[in-house]
């Protein structure tokens, strides 16, 4: 169905061909800043990462949400020319008091699990903690559903390749707490991932434990304090083993970052960190940002 | 021209720079099922296809419409690396009094005729019957004109590659008639395809033929019943001389199908086909899809 | 922050998830014609470019404005597998009192110096004149400032590749002015360039001069007059020395152009051009084209 929105002078008019409650919009974020690695050819390059999603929504008559989204992205990190280019991420939704599925080329139950980020482009330091909790395994169906505190997620690969993933998270107070688990059956691995995380007012910690089936373990932990003006964020990842992700290696990384909020979406971070894994040619290597990242 | 929407609180608020009759509007569909080939590596997989079309469109001084769009695509088929992915399918437009004119990289006149489709994906069925219709033409520009029942369609390809179309069609009452012809004159060869229809009550029938001036034929015919919740859908379609697609090749396919309209432009289908083509490997597959549509 | 706009009957209601004043809005251009080309081999070609741009955008609490775009380019011309396919042109821009910022991978402070295009795709006749204006830089960050009459501009590329541009400009009545400066420091080049306009009446001159340090000069003059109804365009161009667009060589070019405003952001153009540089084959071509552009 074709709607066609007439803008005439100062006034919308909107001509629904049809009775149908149904919508489209957008909404974007977009990040942008300097970027330092000591262990890079070039250490500091400049890095700007766009996106866009249009989402297609409506309802049926039984009461139902249905949509469909695809995401514009253009990230200009190595040239423009990664994986993250062009249009992609094209996902379908239903979503009613059964709960939610999402069915796309999407991420399993587990994905969810991770630390926080540092500085506005996340330095990497999350990356070697969090590279276990999916195993091998991807989704083509997502199953959300929450009530009373509880969040449970499932997830299913089928065809060829096959895995289930399921995770169920509890929220009360200041307290959460998960567990998660993903089986790749076609590749024959998986991974139980735990997390926890409290709250003392302006002081948040949360913290990540992943065990691969292929003798790997990686952990997490972070502490945000939030001073009022400033959110103050210090992460610590360690990995050992084999490394799932050969970019991400196993040992430890920290850092720190600070993200200032000036309203209306827009947040002025930078951080500082430290990757010490076997994936840096000289066994360390130093990392830093500064920039801005914006919410539409 | 730049245009500014300013939302604030619940307000839409247009600042057009300029008094003109200018519009931009989005749409979209989006179909997600699974999929079964008895002749692929992987029998059963899932597909997700989903489009936006961006559409600008504004109104000359002396009345005729005029507009630009382009396809935004997403498509997981084949892993997502087909040709139907990215932004694709430009094409601008001129409509009035005199008829509509479209220009881009578009399909010729006689691209209309067609048998339905089975399924959400459509399973192949209908394209034994169609792969002559268009012989081995394109077209940059395409004209459609109607009155009284009549619908006259016109295209032509210019430059180094030359092409002509036309079509003529008739509807009144529960029947239709068309005629086409379409001519590939730097590649020498054409096509003259014949289709018709005809609806009782819940009842509706169609037929293509085509004939190609390479030694091909095409048939093919539908029938579907619309029960009130659900609309049931038969196709046969037959082929003969020599394949214009490969992928299709020729023999023979039928297939049915159910849809059922769910409201606010969600419908749930599921087909079930049988290909008996020289393009299948063992000279016969069964064809399956089950999943939903949906149109923003 | 997502947004959801929600269609109903005829009227818009806006649900903000926030109180935040955000936007996302969309603009386009499309062109659409036939090219001719005496030197290609396809001398007669259809060409089709749309692009849409979408904008998010943002105010801080302390009041400056801020956002982010992306292009969605759909070009016909060459296939449509030129570079300028797909979602690109990612900038973040920040702008208040003190001026504003334009962040991504963009063109230096001197790409504004040219002269008018002829027809409606340009036909190549100012790109003659304008290819020594950036020298080889490029740029990260674009600063602009406007007061009184002037504009500043100021560009850097940083990182490994490493630029700085400059340029001022003054407007005042009839007459503008301008001076450009860019220096590629890693790569060791520079260029001034030189800019005068002047209008009397329906009559617009405007003419460009750039030295670039390889040993090479571009010069361009060009005569607008508005007749009221159709715009006339005459454009002459010459380059000498060592050519830094390959694809635009050294030598004359000149042409005339029409361009017919129809109303409504449509405009009918055409124009002729001779083109005498060394990167044509037989020493000289003509070129033309006519069709529409169209704002949105």
């Amino acid at each position: 169905m074709m709607r066609w929105v007439l803008l005439s002078g100062t006034a919308w008019v909107a001509l629904a061909l049809g009775a149908d409650a149904q919508d489209i919009s957008i909404s974007g974020t977009a990040e942008a800043g300097l970027s330092f690695d000591s262990d890079a050819d070039d250490e500091i390059t400049f890095e700007n990462d766009i996106d866009f999603v249009i989402t297609g929504s409506g309802q049926s008559d039984t009461g139902f949400e249905f949509g469909a989204f695809i995401e514009l992205d253009e990230d200009t990190t190595g040239g423009g020319t990664g994986p993250n280019n062009g249009v992609e991420d094209a996902e379908v939704f239903f979503s009613g008091r059964f709960g939610t599925f999402t069915l796309g080329d999407i991420d399993p139950a587990t994905d969810g699990f991770g630390i926080n980020d540092i500085g506005f482009s996340g330095l990497g330091v999350d990356d070697v903690a969090e590279q276990f909790r999916n195993a091998t395994a991807g989704a083509d169906v997502l199953y959300t559903y929450s009530a009373g505190g509880f969040t449970i997620v499932a997830s299913a690969e089928v065809g060829d390749q096959q895995s289930l993933g399921l995770s169920a998270e509890y929220a009360t107070g200041p307290i959460n707490l998960g567990i998660g688990y993903v089986d790749d059956s076609d590749e024959d691995n998986s991974a139980v991932s735990l997390k926890a995380g409290y709250s003392f007012g302006r002081v948040a910690v949360s913290g990540l434990y992943s065990d691969w089936s292929e003798g790997s373990q990686g952990y997490g932990v972070d502490v945000t304090v939030d001073t009022g003006p400033a959110r103050v964020t210090a992460a610590w990842a360690q990995a050992s083993g084999t490394a799932a992700d050969a970019e991400d290696g196993v040992g430890d990384a920290y850092g720190i970052g600070v993200d200032l909020p000036m309203g209306g979406g827009l947040t002025l971070s930078g951080g500082l960190g430290r990757i010490e894994t076997d994936a840096v040619g000289d066994g360390a290597k130093t990392v830093a940002d500064f920039g801005v990242t914006m919410s539409f």
